[in-house]
């Protein structure tokens, strides 16, 4: 476990992906982790629009007394809230120390977004008056804030970047199926473009996210055999309309509270992927995503054959990138060969084409795939042709190799012993029956660090015994150390 | 001047595209307003790519101590920074009021980033080290937050949107070409996909950024006659890399500090479109950044005439949608034609292409352009192939028609009394001589509420006398009040 998170920290800094700041808690994200975020974004954003949400911004700040009128939901965020109390700061004249200004202290302090709930309810308030301003679908890009005790780069950061879709609805069956929707929309995009294998659960109401009636959840196994939450969404019944007097006159003309969902992904995906395929040699990224998915290195020894070299490394590059892939050509002289392999594997680009004046004579290119090792010399047309399909494959087969982890990590366990003796040696996804108690819940987390991930909405529902009371159980439950 | 300040409000509510948060100063931007902002984003965005740039994020908060280390920065900001003192928040058991928890008090406070130079030169301090990492070519696209007094949406607002470029440099000369590239592709981008002319000048050292050498603007003139600033590129010269210690080594291996430069535009460019070609029927969008290019609005009387509408509506938008165009169909049953014909001029939708049971029958539409009012009915086959052309045409029409309203309120003024009488009477730009010192600038402010909006970079250079102390003058600067 040691080595994998030392690993882990050595890869985001290595590829370039991130570092911590002088802020605790907070990261920088570099610009190789940026664009791998932009390729996240992107097809998040289509696929929201695809099923008719449209992007809205609201106010980083939220008034404590909103935070308040929802008391569940206050009382999940308390512990890890920024809050602003001045809006001026001051110099000292003399020891030219600064400030916060005594005298432009907030009336009522403001707190920096943890999630937005409140100030979008209080905002929908105005907007929906009849049952023909329902549904309102809307979605937020934003940063959010959540003071973090032990942070990790990506996984668990005080400031990280997010969309959270808020959605309004005048049935409890609508919103509970949006909330539905969007799960099967985020596992659909994970599995699809993340290529990582998901469970679809409902949360338990111990790991409710703090105001909803229901969590669902989509939960994936990372390499050192801990459980990550990728993503949630809720069914938030009439809690946050009921807070906000957020009413709508029904087609009877009768006045009914709205019904909610609100649902999120964030930078932590970024986590997700790098846990997901990473190796030895560093990062593997899906082709659909990765911000390089062909790296071209030209290979010379003297200045005749560095022209041309990189000049057909380039037309090899144009070719393709006309194609609409992502390539990048690494003539830089100041590297050799082997230090650029090295670290174009670290960054996990998936394929690697390697053109020297032999394969430029022959009209040939040199292929190395990244998650598998192999290589291949096959003439230049042949790699051109084949290259958008090499990467549909690697796609395929990155997730296969996901799947084959998870499965093989899986088990299925009736005693608690068994339970606690696989945490212990190697970890990994424990489905087990559990009585639907807080307080079996909560001694079997004391007792061996593991939570209840989900209750899965697929697989087998046949009942059994509680392995920790031996009560009666509906099904097994999905248990797991967790980030 | 009242009367465009009320319009302006209106229309940003009934168009739908902001409004005011419970938390002053801060805006919500609705969903037809964040369309808006997406379609500047976009070219923007690729702009940068394809002059070498990459993105990247860096926190939220910056520790006050790092505000303090550049001295004109500090003070610059000072007046107007959010202070984040406490990481915690508790409900009173009692009273249940929710307060900073005072055991939870940060030993440093955080700013909420008002801008991002301090928090990155403390970053790029690690990334550079040799003349081979530079230069350093970064954007970000963030949030900042600026108290704001006398808030206006989108124009002057507490937290508001942009993107801030930092580049770190190995000369002088390159961090000045760099600044000067980037003040042209932001008056390329204004003024091919916002239609607004604007003048390129650099700004007087009282103008200029906290923190910077040399301030570039491009400022452009509103429909009530007052300026504003558009966006901003400065050359920082080497202040930051001296206040965080940012070092390179040269060619000939000798330590220097780096050139720095920053630019940015924001939300405020969204106040600037509505303020060059709105007219009193509401908001008139450039087709390049409307969220709707064309909408089509479909009229019947009976059911039978609705079918058949309705489908010849979507028939018609499917057909330019695959184009490539942003068309909406308004089949909505609710309201009236005429409602709809408003709603969507005041939405500013360059088209409006309406299709009745005769115009069904006989193969044609009735087309009618927001900008001028004209309407014409032709065949449909003609009005697609015709389209893309009108958008075209549309687009160099408002920016026209813009120009020419600039340049009939551009006045070149010799004596300060025909100043201060233009000012009274219209506003505008004015083109006058100024003896270059602060103490005469400040003088003109406070006597007539004008300020120098910038020392343009084109134009005459042709010497003079200051209009308000006789002195000399090396070239006339441009006047105006300014938002």
């Amino acid at each position: 476990m040691q080595a994998v998170s030392e690993w882990y920290a050595e890869v985001v800094e290595r590829a370039g992906l991130a570092e911590h700041s002088p802020i605790r808690g907070c990261m920088t994200i570099k610009p190789y982790g940026w664009a791998l975020w932009e390729n996240i974004q992107r097809p998040l954003d289509e696929a929201f629009k695809a099923t008719g949400h449209t992007n809205a911004y609201f106010p980083l700040f939220i008034p404590l007394s909103f935070l308040a009128r929802e008391a569940a939901h206050v009382e999940g965020f308390a512990q890890e809230c920024a809050v602003v109390t001045h809006y001026r700061i001051k110099t000292d004249p003399v020891t030219k120390s600064v400030a916060p200004d005594p005298e432009a202290e907030l009336e009522e302090p403001l707190v920096v977004r943890p999630t937005s709930e409140t100030i979008i309810w209080n905002t929908f308030k105005n907007w929906i008056r009849s049952y023909r301003d329902l549904p309102l679908l809307i979605n937020q890009w934003a940063n959010v804030v959540r003071w973090e005790k032990r942070p990790r780069l990506f996984l668990r950061t005080t400031e990280f970047l997010w969309q959270e879709g808020h959605t309004a609805h005048a049935t409890a069956e609508e919103a509970l199926a949006e909330a539905r929707r969007m799960l099967d929309l985020y596992a659909d995009f994970i599995q699809n473009y993340l290529a990582i294998p998901v469970v679809k659960g409902r949360k338990t109401p111990h790991e409710r996210f703090a105001g909803a009636v229901e969590t669902f959840t989509v939960e994936t196994l990372l390499i050192d055999g801990k459980a990550l939450q990728a993503g949630t969404s809720h069914f938030l019944g009439q809690n946050f309309a009921k807070a906000f007097e957020v009413r709508f006159l029904n087609a009877k003309n009768e006045l009914e509270y709205v019904w909610a969902t609100s649902w999120g992904v964030s930078t932590r995906l970024i986590g997700a992927v790098i846990l997901s395929h990473g190796d030895e040699k560093g990062l593997i990224l899906p082709p659909r995503i990765a911000p390089i998915q062909g790296v071209i290195v030209p290979i010379w020894r003297n200045e005749a054959e560095e022209k041309q070299v990189v000049e057909a490394a380039y037309r090899l590059a144009d070719s393709l990138k006309k194609a609409g892939f992502r390539l990048h050509v690494d003539a830089d002289p100041q590297h050799r060969p082997g230090w650029k392999f090295n670290e174009w594997e670290m960054k996990g680009v998936p394929l690697r084409l390697v053109l020297g004046p032999r394969e430029v004579a022959e009209g040939t290119v040199e292929v190395a795939w990244r998650h598998t090792g192999e290589k291949r010399t096959l003439s230049l047309e042949a790699a051109i042709e084949a290259f958008p399909k090499w990467l549909e494959t690697i796609q395929t087969e990155l997730f296969q190799r996901a799947y084959q982890r998870i499965k093989a990590s899986t088990f299925t366990v009736d005693s608690y012993d068994e339970m606690r003796t696989i945490l212990e040696e190697k970890g990994g996804f424990i489905l087990a029956h559990w009585d639907g108690n807080t307080e079996t819940e909560i001694a079997i987390k004391e007792e061996t660090g593991a939570t209840i991930r989900c209750i899965p909405l697929e697989g087998s529902q046949e009942p059994g015994r509680c392995i920790y009371t031996g009560r009666p159980s509906v099904q097994r439950v999905l248990f797991a150390r967790a980030y």
